[in-house]
């Protein structure tokens, strides 16, 4: 904070976010357009990192790679690694062997897999040549592991110091390898001779304590361990119920192997929230920079597959083609049974798909929710199929069409509660993703009730 | 880790995560109805706060304040602050008022306000009389920021240290007053005389550094400034992204004023994605542990609203009843319009809605996610409505009628595609929420529209 905060109000009058950004913007247009590399690094060197990748990402894709281009092997590595993937992928392309080797060299592990993995096969090989043989072989462990994993969240540096060791010993071998240090670290492990795990020291508890006090008495339990073969939305959820900074990865043996922080945390936490928003709506993957085809493509199958379930609806529809052609009425009132059931069922999903994903469902607690939304679904569906009778009433002035309204909409309400809670239990327990295919299969079995009770109850009883 | 984990895993043999939560649950019921406390405290310290207050929250609501009543001031309060608001609630009505003011006398000021806030008016008023009187105007102090703030997210708990000191008086420091330091933290602030903040050392760059080194050298800028009255999603932002662990909050004169850690963000951030998938699914709040009657009261608002779009639906298809009666076809297929409609509205929603969460829609890249969406929309469009006209064609073997379904649902799904981002972008400008109201607008337009383009055109060209 270098700046006086109220010159700067003074200097910058009234200017929105969206203009701020706008001429920074054209600040580093202008520079990439110069050519002149100092220019665009000195624009770039004047934001935080974040900030930088957010500018670049606004500009044209083509600029990107002009500015890799322009940069080359000055291109800032905190940059890139804030980028997003499709356009550090663009950067990456763009940049020379050697600054790339160089780069990863630098970084931690986890991040040194980020950008292995935006290569080419063959290229990939070339830049692991070029380090030496433990450092690659470390890598390529790290690149095994399943992308989801723990293993891959992780992070090979971390400090590790002996139970026998006091506040003071570890603090003195920081200082002397303060280099060698992870670059951003939130305790200190104790391991015994053999590497294996015995607890854990936050650094705030390092200076809370004696330089006499030894480790192995002032180190907490490490209660919820993490193999590198967990799923990392398992170890959100350890990290949010724990609420941890960081953990410990032990592998099968025992052995201390790496360590996950909280910023991947909240990254895989906003991935899987998203993921789960998407693919409720029926949207396979989206980024606001995506282009029209690929936003096409994201798009495309769940649409596909409505084509289909919108015609097994319109098929159930024609059964009843007389008894709409005698009694118009039905053709008017039927999506009004359709749309509300639909609408309570994408309640109870979301609502489900939710307490699953925040782990809130199991054992007892499953039962007691699977009796709670068919109670609910009974007492909406009452209110409602009394309301829309009564309008239908009204409207209509038929006290046959007003009932079977009602008990159309009641079992359709019925349905859609109580299988907006069971299909995603369902696809939990099969080892589906509860989000994905839950509200096709809601939907289209809430339209094919719908319309089945309401236009088969007036055939049977309107006719 | 003071247990063998293979000895453990000879012990419990295939027991599925259900079933030893069964066991632990039995455990602690069986303690509950012993009557004595001891027994009780024994179960629940046997699991880390987050687990007993698992454990507790799956039992009955009666259950629940058995144990408070009976525990009386030995309810554990770090179990306590882990429990969900309305089993805390449970627990903080059922303690004695002495007990309750001590544990809030232990806590840091962002727990203590969470704890008070629990309680009446009246309660409230007495326990705050307990404190002395800064703390207590500290407190109330916390209390009247607003409750989706950065000044009821922070703590007044931190550690900071002017610019002169170095790096072994900070940690001489932390030692002899070790009592007095927040239960957690991740850095020092360095202030100047003022108590206006000047950067930030992390306890990491402390480990790594020379006891001689000023802690003016070593600092970090501050550089995204949280202001008391931030609101918290701003807070939440902030802190995904620059990789915050803690960030310092400072108020109007620059003064520093407390402190807000990542724990509490993770909570905000699961927060803000809830509110979201609900508010588009038309759900108001939700929890799995709710009763049938408050279950009833998140859902039924959406679904009165529904029934009065879904009439408005009947309304526009009542001016075509004539058309229908003489083409039963169009009753057919009319679902098939608003369906496909509706969900690529709902597709975009999710999509637009999830970019603003995450702000990437800002300035020009607005601009371009409302073209890219259009297009989107124009090809969805093309693509299924000739997808839908040729199985129309083959149904009902009426080119007229094919052409009609396929002009309504290109229209239909423009109009989806492009208020799919038009309506949360205008609400967000607007100041409102974009998630809340979005799908209802929504929905209820490309209803009218399907119907309306669909009917309409039928009775111009088919009758």
């Amino acid at each position: 904070m270098d700046r006086d905060p109220e010159s700067e109000l003074a200097a910058e009058p009234e200017l929105t976010e969206d203009e701020i950004e706008a001429e920074q913007v054209a600040e580093l247009e202008d520079a990439i357009d110069s050519g002149r590399p100092q220019e665009v690094l000195d624009v770039l060197e004047q934001h935080h990192p974040a900030d930088a990748a957010d500018l670049l990402e606004i500009l044209p894709r083509s600029a990107i790679t002009e500015t890799a281009e322009l940069l080359g092997d000055r291109f800032p590595t905190p940059v890139l690694l804030e980028m997003r993937d499709e356009y550090r992928e663009l950067v990456v392309e763009s940049l020379p062997d050697e600054h790339l080797a160089e780069a990863i060299h630098n970084l931690d592990s986890d991040d040194a897999a980020l950008l292995l993995d935006d290569l080419e096969d063959d290229r990939q090989a070339v830049i692991l040549e070029s380090f030496k043989k433990g450092e690659r072989e470390e890598l390529e462990r790290v690149m095994a592991f399943d992308e989801e994993s723990a293993g891959r969240l992780m992070q090979r540096e971390f400090v590790a110091a002996p139970e026998f060791w006091t506040v003071g010993e570890a603090v003195d071998h920081a200082r002397e390898h303060a280099e060698a240090l992870p670059d951003v670290f939130f305790e200190i492990y104790v391991i015994d001779p053999a590497f294996r795990l015995l607890g854990a020291v936050s650094l705030h508890t390092i200076l809370r304590n004696q330089r006499s006090a030894p480790l192995g008495e002032i180190m907490q339990p490490v209660r919820a361990e993490i193999s590198p073969d967990m799923d990392q939305e398992d170890v959100a959820y350890i990290f949010q119920k724990y609420d941890l900074t960081s953990a410990p990865v032990v592998d099968e043996s025992g052995r201390l192997t790496g360590m996950v922080t909280i910023d991947d945390v909240v990254d895989v936490i906003q991935e899987e929230n998203r993921e789960d928003l998407f693919a409720l709506s029926g949207v396979s993957s989206a980024d606001a920079f995506d282009t029209v085809l690929s936003t096409f493509r994201s798009r495309a199958p769940w649409l596909a597959v409505n084509v289909l379930t919108a015609f097994v609806a319109s098929i159930v529809i024609s059964f009843f083609a007389q008894t709409i052609d005698q009694i118009v009425a039905l053709a008017i009132l039927m999506p009004v049974v359709v749309a509300l059931g639909g609408n309570a069922g994408s309640q109870t999903l979301a609502v489900s798909v939710r307490a699953l994903a925040e782990r809130e469902l199991s054992g007892s607690t499953t039962r007691r929710a699977i009796f709670r939304e068919g109670m609910s679904a009974l007492l909406n569906g009452l209110v409602f199929s009394i309301a829309v009778s009564l309008i239908a009433y009204f409207w209509f002035r038929d006290v046959k069409l007003s009932v079977v309204i009602a008990i159309a909409m009641l079992a359709t309400f019925l349905w859609a509660g109580l299988s907006g809670i069971i299909i995603p239990l369902t696809l939990k327990r099969l080892g589906a993703d509860p989000a994905v295919a839950s509200s096709v299969f809601l939907l289209t079995t809430v339209d094919i009730i719908g319309f089945l009770s309401f236009l088969g109850l007036a055939t049977v009883f309107l006719l």
